[in-house]
């Protein structure tokens, strides 16, 4: 690796490899999680997972590469401490650390796909810079919501606690 | 781990590990690193988490705990890559991947403190509130600087690609 293409085309790699590796977790944080908005928001999120996955191969389309997957180590261990969380927790320390740790990924992707995004305007793609910027947008709204969800919901559980 | 309080506790010690962890990373990172003014950062930024573990031993004591750090598998993921970045690449896509990879931190950081500050409001530690609410504008900053960084390192670095 030693362009800027190359490291454009192996971080694009990485992304997949997180994306269809969260349509894998996302099913199980679903069914751990107790408060009936954050298990919608879940589910809902991994639809929008699908839908980002196409956007990706899109992406690869447009470079004229095909879609594949690279192990990436920081999402592995970014879901390897959510399924920390599910095995550890309960009650209301559950729900609140599976919002934390859904914040934790919303954060890598938001940080990967602005580089990809910035990465591809100075490379001159056009189209991956429009598409990683429209799926870089789905990111920030869903992280969002888990930031007005974590706070409602953590308020909730201290009165229970 | 049941309670908020018990959650909250856990994710300190959870990033106490993980800026432990950098303290050892960050040197490799600055001998790698190409660019001057990213080099200088990374350097920057070492004093700055030796700062941070010192505010975190403050918030430990404020809490009435001992520091203490758990495995965190995120940090470990997240390190990992940045290791495999400085073993496979170089030339252009070295600094612009170690970049992206420094971002990448910086936003877990940035997601973990976010959680902690708002868990310590709810639990009523108003010092921890406020200990956590320093580093988290820290960490922000950093990110601004990286982020200020990868613009103009990548700019030169198409034109010398």
């Amino acid at each position: 690796m030693k362009t800027l293409a190359e490291a454009f085309h192996h971080t694009l790699q990485d992304i997949y490899y997180a994306e269809k590796a969260l349509t894998k977790a996302l099913p199980k944080v679903a069914s751990a999680a107790k408060n009936a908005d954050f298990k919608a928001l879940v589910k809902a999120h991994l639809n929008e997972t699908n839908e980002q996955i196409k956007l990706l191969d899109k992406v690869f389309a447009s470079i004229g590469e095909k879609p594949a997957g690279v192990k990436c180590d920081a999402i592995d261990g970014l879901i390897k401490e959510t399924e920390g969380i599910m095995e550890e927790a309960s009650g209301v320390a559950l729900d609140a650390s599976l919002i934390a740790a859904a914040q934790a990924v919303e954060h890598y992707e938001i940080a990967r796909y602005g580089t990809l995004r910035e990465w591809a305007k100075v490379l001159g793609h056009t189209e991956a810079h429009d598409l990683l910027g429209l799926i870089l947008d789905m990111e920030k709204a869903a992280n969002s919501k888990l930031t007005g969800l974590a706070v409602t919901d953590v308020n909730v559980a201290s009165k229970a606690a």
